[in-house]
């Protein structure tokens, strides 16, 4: 089991176990805070209207931290949960399952490509090895020390977080057990809540895991009810055939849940360790109250699951961006969010909500910083 | 004449034009750096292509700096053209032609939505009074002072670079003369080669100017040949009944060139001053070898004068955001440009510029920062 940032002296698991703590924290959007924050737009020198999706935005901070004008959503830091999946073994993706634990290794070294995006925006870097088939390198204990992943942001942490060494192969049967994912909940959950509790005020999901759009596009498909063509998509580039394989292969698993699933159950079937810690984080850091930035086509399938789990937490994320992955747009338009931002991106690791980061942080800063018409001596149209 | 940032002792106004001697100085992109970008991505430990527009914002970044990886687009500096149009007699716009001085004094104390977003990326800011119509208060002498514009970014540098109150209602007649448009492409250019002088290493372009959407759509039409509804929008704001008013003061305008009129006095017939200094700026930055970032519906009427001007220009930028306004669209699509970020925004100032500067910065972060396969011991597919 996996200790807490400051365990309790007597821990008691059924009574405490993070990601159910979480869930019964959560709480509706403040909508005073949010209304206030759209009356404030109509009163600061710009015409109406006239910031669109950014004003959006910041409404949507408000009603999440429950003040107008919002605070701004720093420090932030962006957690990359790695996990393997044992339908890897059915030929879905080019890559070999050993470069996730050297993708790991590679985060930490800060040479990843969300390393270099995140220092440029003063994001944090922190690394839970959830569910890794191989080794990684120089892995720590088992207690979470997150005492320096916000104050000293510009080096990467390590969490060894590892609920078992991959999951079985979702093709043929449950990808694990209820207990594994409940467990990977928790330490999603407890990551979230150990990094607000050591300042952080914004929060950033990042995945890492060959074969990871497998379980993605199957989750999509069974939580959306769109078909697995629909869902599927071409990961880190397959071609046609692989892509027929990869399809058929989610629509054999979709296809085996009965039509009254429970979500945890769900989840289980057919989801990765990284998704339910992802789905954990989101709940986690919504229960928090600080706003959740959610990446690409893993994380909206992990919020797919935590919107089932956790019904209302996906108002208190916002999207960061569009993924190529058909599903991704699938998952989008079933929860009604807007990414921030649309350039392409398929490659995961947290490098598109850690690019919307400073959109979001200007949101805040516009409803924050700007003068009135009042204030400023500017005659309103 | 607006004085140098350092005035040689002999001005002579025929040999040293800022606008000419930067045109003069333009150079293509560096293909062999861009080359090497693109291999360089090639080698990067992500899957190819992954990091979608991204990277092609990094390569182009290499071939205006004509080295890769290119350095990094920091500091920036986003310059804020106002001036005032005559065509605002025609009823154009609901808001009061005075607002665009009182905006240039919100600029100055901080309190815009530029202000609020520039500071969020630590990105300077200056306003240049290039032809507003009414008094602005506390007007600096018209020697350029961009001694602190880069080092102490916090605090806006307002200049004085009128060259006069206004431009006449370009529905009757010619804006502006030929030489007011040379002019203010001097002004603009004299701002951008100051900048650069004094440390800046990217330019964004910014404008205010009540009822400069009109001279816009007018540009937009002219150029890309696009009919004046096409490239006619609301604005920040009008029913549909003056933007047929609108939309008829534009054809009309368009309709009085000749087909074989010179750039440069279709842009004196039909822009606006800050549309001219924002060509001459643009120019500026692009001789100078840094990025400048465009922002929305004027300043891409602005980069169509500025591609007219001096061809090949807009190769050495980055389109900053796609507004609403239906000329942002069209001039896109002529220039054959894709935006880096789409929120539907329609406020100028360079705040969509200013929205997308981090993104600009992460697409040199991820060519500079990343690791390779080799240097990481990640294995290729």
């Amino acid at each position: 089991m996996v200790g807490g940032v400051t365990p309790p002296p007597t821990h008691n698991v059924s009574d405490t176990r993070p990601f159910d703590s979480a869930r019964q924290a959560l709480q509706p959007l403040d909508v005073a805070a949010l209304a206030a924050a759209r009356d404030r737009h109509l009163q600061l020198t710009k015409p109406p209207g006239s910031l669109g999706a950014l004003e959006d935005i910041g409404c949507r901070l408000a009603g999440i931290a429950g003040e107008c004008p919002p605070p701004l959503p720093e420090p932030a830091v962006v957690a990359v949960f790695a996990g393997d999946h044992g339908v890897h073994a059915q030929g879905v993706s080019p890559w070999p399952q050993e470069v996730t634990a050297q993708m790991v290794a590679n985060f930490r070294a800060g040479g990843a490509a969300i390393n270099a995006i995140a220092r440029g925006s003063d994001v944090g870097v922190v690394v839970v090895d959830v569910g890794v088939a191989t080794d990684v390198p120089d892995v720590p204990g088992v207690s979470f020390d997150l005492s320096t992943a916000v104050s000293k942001r510009s080096q990467p942490v390590l969490l060894n977080g590892r609920v078992r060494p991959g999951t079985s192969d979702l093709s043929v049967g449950a990808a694990m057990t209820v207990d594994d994912a409940m467990r990977a909940l928790d330490v999603g959950a407890e990551v979230a809540q150990g990094l607000v509790a050591n300042g952080a005020r914004c929060l950033l999901t990042g995945d890492m895991g060959i074969a990871n759009t497998t379980p993605s596009a199957a989750l999509i498909a069974a939580i959306t009810g769109c078909s697995a063509a629909e869902a599927t998509g071409r990961g880190t580039g397959i071609d046609d055939e692989t892509l027929a394989h990869k399809t058929g292969l989610v629509e054999k698993a979709v296809r085996r849940l009965a039509s009254d699933v429970e979500p945890l159950e769900r989840l289980a079937e057919l989801g990765g360790l990284e998704h339910a810690a992802l789905a954990g984080f989101i709940v986690g850091g919504a229960a928090a109250g600080v706003p959740v930035i959610v990446d690409g086509v893993i994380a909206l399938a992990a919020l797919l699951a935590a919107e089932s789990l956790a019904p209302g937490v996906s108002q208190r994320v916002v999207a960061g961006h569009r993924s190529v992955e058909p599903g991704a747009s699938r998952a989008l338009a079933h929860l009604g969010l807007e990414p921030v931002i649309d350039l392409g991106l398929r490659l995961g690791e947290g490098s598109g909500a850690c690019l919307a980061q400073p959109l979001v942080a200007a949101a805040a800063r516009v409803l924050r910083d700007m003068a009135t018409f009042d204030s400023a001596g500017v005659s309103a149209k």
